[in-house]
């Protein structure tokens, strides 16, 4: 499917548009998810154009999940927790809400997640859990 | 956290356990719930012993999610779908059920999935879809 630039993460990536991020590297960023579905709730994307984990380029795919698996581990060290439900969603009929690939991680339970980006969170808390975060790659 | 190699996916692949398989190469093993959250739901396994993504190589992780996007693909042209939700639940905490790393491919919506590991599918429908997913793989 033809990718569309001006999707919010890829203005993020660009920098027109502000995000909280925790690890950014030349091929991967990570930042927190504004409307969480629990705090500390992180998603992990790939600099590359793709707008499902479908039609990422597999070396793509590989580079970003382990950033992922990194990004992972901070969580449950930086903000002390047990549990991590990594999600992503590929296509609308999934519920992908962004165009742009996304691994959700979500420290919480398959059990009890709140529902997907339905309300803005407390950005001050927000960016508190990512300082921890961050502290802990 | 120590692997318990008595596992039902560490016993699956030993062959000690029947599975409905649909991709093995000698580092991964893809195959179908058999507790399906929605048609088509299919298990993708590193073959190294790890309980959780956390723990997982990172060379095992980077080959494996390239198996998880062939096999997604395969979901969606084997099975005329559209819309994938990728799922991963490392730790009890987060609800996982079988302590070794797995990943969940679900042709679904997020907003739609059935419970987790909440009842036995019909094994014969179950089979059907494999040998689709098979087919265009």
């Amino acid at each position: 499917m033809a990718y569309n630039d001006q999707n919010i993460f890829a203005r993020i990536l660009r920098d027109e548009l502000p995000a909280i991020k925790v690890y950014e590297d030349d091929q991967v960023l990570a930042f927190m998810d504004i409307m969480p579905q629990a705090d500390g709730h992180t998603l992990v994307i790939p600099k590359v154009p793709a707008e499902t984990l479908l039609d990422l380029p597999p070396e793509a795919a590989a580079y970003t999940i382990q950033i992922v698996q990194k990004v992972a581990k901070a969580i449950e060290t930086g903000l002390d927790v047990k549990g991590i439900v990594l999600m992503q969603l590929s296509g609308s009929s999934a519920g992908q809400t962004v165009p742009h690939v996304h691994f959700h991680l979500i420290p919480s339970s398959i059990h009890e997640l709140g529902r997907h980006a339905a309300q803005m969170g407390d950005q001050e808390k927000i960016k508190a859990l990512a300082e921890k975060i961050k502290a802990a790659l």
